[in-house]
């Protein structure tokens, strides 16, 4: 039995304020929530503190009394940053992050030593723009997170207890909704509709940035291209770490999208069809035009309880893999609030 | 010498009452235009008469009395319609169009025996949705279109009056601004910013439609993916005309994507480096950002006059391919007011 605010961390210490960290902390201290922050370079922390949030120098005192720490470093900085904390942070502290991929992240954390403590978050937004400055309250308020709990039957099952405090803070300040699933489905999905979508997004703007055309394509982008490119305007080096990173599943996306144009480009050129590429997904997209993802009505036969217990950990990855979201934790009685499609 | 009104066409004719007709129909209603419009579907000259429009039941009354013809049907009608203005509509009546290609729109226009009195053009603008019920004056207030005159040395040239009509409506009660090009400009630009774009797109979709992770990933999508797919979301039918239209620009694009995305995808399964791929364009980038395209601030060294002879329209071609875009036209003086980038 799980008493009212045991799933609580106490004191959440956000590591890194650039867009996401930042925005996170303050949606976290905007929501009452016990909230100390740090970044390495002092220009960051100074902005921070002006924001009203209350910032650490150094990591070794932002992290030690935290009850969750949330790493917010940029990819290549994790597993130096993942040493600190676990030199530093108590070690009954569970520790997440908000990285764009898992599967890496996860091995960088294993390798510090964080394994049993680590559980996986990816917040599901961001804007084209980067560093504190950009940062927003309401840029992380109300998103769709994924959730990655130390998966695998082989692997140490990290205790249902940490993945609770990481879908309390979700469910509960952030007032979002999360997808619990392995690092494995995570960046299968991410490289699908997160980086694939930003190699596309470069190649089309490196493509009208090379055009003989260039000055009258620019001059004629309308939504399309400007929403095909939005992206593409994000700071390079953090796109090119985000595919780099997840290069596993992001090659063999890229090769899928290489075949499909293919075909396309050999029906183009031979006066073929190109019917069946653009109306494979119909059923899809006429699902998707009429609003798959909405919030479920609330009503309480769209939501199931999942006791979180080790069997409760499987039972979310199984209903999240079909696409179920967890809405809700009543940490009083230990349930997960499940809501179907 | 011409004198004020000359360059106004009296009545305008839309043919064809979809999102685009029917929204610029609506514009220049809206305007105080002197407007009719007709639709081959009875459902939808009723909503149309219903929105205020003065519909006609066919084509031949719509298009009897008109100075300027506006073709919005879609490009699969387009050569039967284009027979069907040119023994209906006064000798003296321009034809334009809002196709989203040039080069095949005008040779069915040729074989109409409309050649020497049609003025392409295509409003940048659109949404996924389609039909009269998704139109809206809002839809093409105030942004940019291509405009195409008569071109080449070697074919006949549209009298320079014949685009100043065309000028005269972009600019005057669409609010708007034209990029003066050829049909061969415009073809390959547009297959950059929207025809390629829109492949990509339904690439990204089908993609998703049949991953093992798919109601994962559509739990996941986020802004990079909701604006990689929007295109993908509009009529089917529509985009695959589209591309197949303009199949001449767009499979050489694609062939494009395939090369570059084979450097990328060897790159990544060979721990090679990307950093090229994502920062070759960081010059564009930088300026894009820095907002290129925006409305000039108006001051009198920002735009030069250009008289409306021939000349003029040569001058306004190369002054466009460089960047350069109508905001303007004085039909007192017969002059096109033209911004630099």
């Amino acid at each position: 039995m799980v008493t009212p605010g045991a799933a609580g961390p106490g004191r959440t210490a956000v590591v890194g304020l650039g867009l996401i960290g930042g925005s996170l902390a303050r949606l976290l201290a905007a929501r009452g929530v016990d909230v100390v922050a740090t970044d390495v370079a002092p220009a960051t922390r100074a902005a921070a503190r002006r924001a009203g949030l209350d910032v650490h120098d150094d990591l070794a005192s932002c992290v030690a009394g935290a009850g969750l720490v949330v790493l917010a470093v940029p990819l290549r900085a994790m597993a130096a940053t993942a040493l600190e904390v676990a030199r530093h942070a108590p070690e009954s502290a569970t520790i997440t992050d908000v990285g764009s991929v898992k599967g890496p992240v996860r091995a960088a954390l294993a390798a510090a030593g964080l394994a049993d403590r680590y559980v996986g978050a990816h917040p599901m937004s961001g804007t084209e723009h980067s560093g504190f400055d950009a940062s927003d309250a309401g840029l992380l308020d109300g998103v769709t997170w994924a959730v990655a709990p130390a998966a695998g039957p082989e692997g140490r099952t990290a205790p249902a207890q940490r993945l609770a405090t990481v879908l309390a803070l979700v469910t509960g300040p952030c007032a979002g909704r999360a997808v619990v699933l392995t690092d494995d489905v995570h960046d299968e999905a991410a490289a699908l509709v997160s980086h694939v979508p930003h190699v596309l997004a470069t190649q089309l703007f490196n493509a009208v940035a090379g055009a003989p055309v260039r000055e009258v394509a620019l001059r004629l982008a309308a939504g399309s291209f400007r929403d095909g490119t939005r992206v593409a305007l994000t700071d390079p080096a953090r796109t090119e770490a985000m595919v780099t990173e997840n290069a596993a599943w992001v090659a063999p996306a890229l090769r899928k999208v290489i075949r499909d144009l293919e075909l396309v480009v050999g029906a183009l050129e031979s006066n073929g069809s190109v019917h069946g590429f653009f109306h494979d997904a119909d059923a899809l997209r006429g699902a998707v035009r009429s609003g798959p993802g909405r919030a479920p009505d609330g009503s309480a036969t769209d939501v199931e309880e999942v006791p979180l217990g080790p069997d409760g950990v499987t039972t979310l990855l199984e209903h999240c893999r079909a696409g179920a979201v967890v809405v809700g934790l009543d940490t009083t009685r230990a349930v997960a609030l499940l809501a179907a499609r």
